[in-house]
């Protein structure tokens, strides 16, 4: 998978992109990621992406022209199954929306900064629209991490044990039992008996019951 | 605002807390934000801090002590309003959650990795639990950025206009209008010409015509 980022701050995403996860898609050819600054795109001396929007009011607009530079460059290399503008008012990202991503080839996603950007460009190119949640950044840069993370873990191979997602909250629209760990007693607290007894049927069983105690009380609307 | 963060990958979260709006709260000292690495909390040798899961299955669970150690050690320190766990089966982060953690005065954030942290930190130690939204992410150091973004652009001062924030997506449970910048006229896209009528009273009507419509189309669910 490729997925190409557009940003007028992309030094922003460099450390999240070079650990972790992500870094080990990137080292075993899964997922290859580039970072494009938009301002390389710009054709005025000042190297300006941004200016006051109409109609007046606080915050700048991302213009319209640095931004068709960029993405109708980028077109000339790669065909993207998606232009992705990261945006709080988009389609709110769900684990379905990631694991449907996850099966695509190329994705282009554009990260807004200051007000967002010039109108035109979501008419025009943009063809998927996506919130991380309803609440505001200060930029698309974070949603972008979030998103690429999303996909990038689902892509087969990278992942160290691939049955690990699979028992994930959501993925089956349940939320995930509690875990615990070494020791067996800190404190006086204890772990529940039935994860040491080795019968493997019966902690199945209560996994599953915990994973559906915990959806209904913190989450009804899932089931 | 003091914001601790505990992580075994805190080298992930260098970047997006070193630019743009964060960097400004930090220089303005507004907020200040410090990484813990979790393993300088681990009291073994070999500065272990997951274990495999009692029961089985795939995943490893970050162990109680060194967390412990850590929490306690920083309590120590400072009091903290809210001891945040960063989990998909937290409660949903929205903007009027942002805008309640804004005001506190320290908060501290565990960020879990792997399959998650030992249940015995979220039973004794933890007093909110915070989903960025329906999907699955490889650690909680992303969600800590988006929750850590999402406060700090909020607190007085740190936004160079002080109305930016107040006409974003949300905060009055629209979302927000579409944008236009310079040119008037682009390939023959051009801006709706009530932005540039310079009559104000109209601008505002339409703006908020234009919240509402996008509201109705996108998030019936707001309104």
């Amino acid at each position: 998978m490729r997925i190409d980022i557009i940003s007028v701050m992309p030094e922003l995403l460099e450390s999240p992109f070079s650990h972790s996860i992500l870094k080990r898609a990137k080292t075993k050819g899964l997922l290859e990621v580039n970072l494009h600054h938009l301002r390389d795109y710009s054709t005025q001396k000042q190297k300006q992406v941004d200016d006051y929007q109409f109609g007046g009011g606080a915050g700048m607009v991302m213009m319209v022209e640095p931004l068709v530079n960029a993405i109708e460059s980028l077109q000339k290399e790669v065909t993207y199954d998606e232009i992705i503008y990261l945006t709080p008012d988009g389609k709110t990202l769900n684990q379905r929306i990631a694991n449907t991503l996850s099966l695509k080839g190329n994705l282009l996603m554009i990260c807004g900064h200051y007000k967002g950007i010039d109108e035109r460009i979501r008419e025009h190119y943009v063809t998927l629209e996506i919130s991380i949640g309803d609440y505001v950044l200060s930029g698309g840069e974070l949603a972008a991490a979030v998103l690429v993370d999303s996909i990038g873990r689902l892509l087969p191979g990278v992942l160290n044990d691939e049955t690990s997602a699979l028992f994930d909250s959501f993925q089956d629209d349940l939320l995930a039992p509690p875990v615990y760990t070494r020791p067996e007693e800190f404190r006086g607290w204890k772990v529940p008996e039935v994860l040491l007894s080795g019968d493997h049927r019966k902690i199945e069983d209560w996994r599953h019951e915990q994973a559906l105690k915990r959806t209904q009380e913190r989450r009804p609307d899932l089931l």
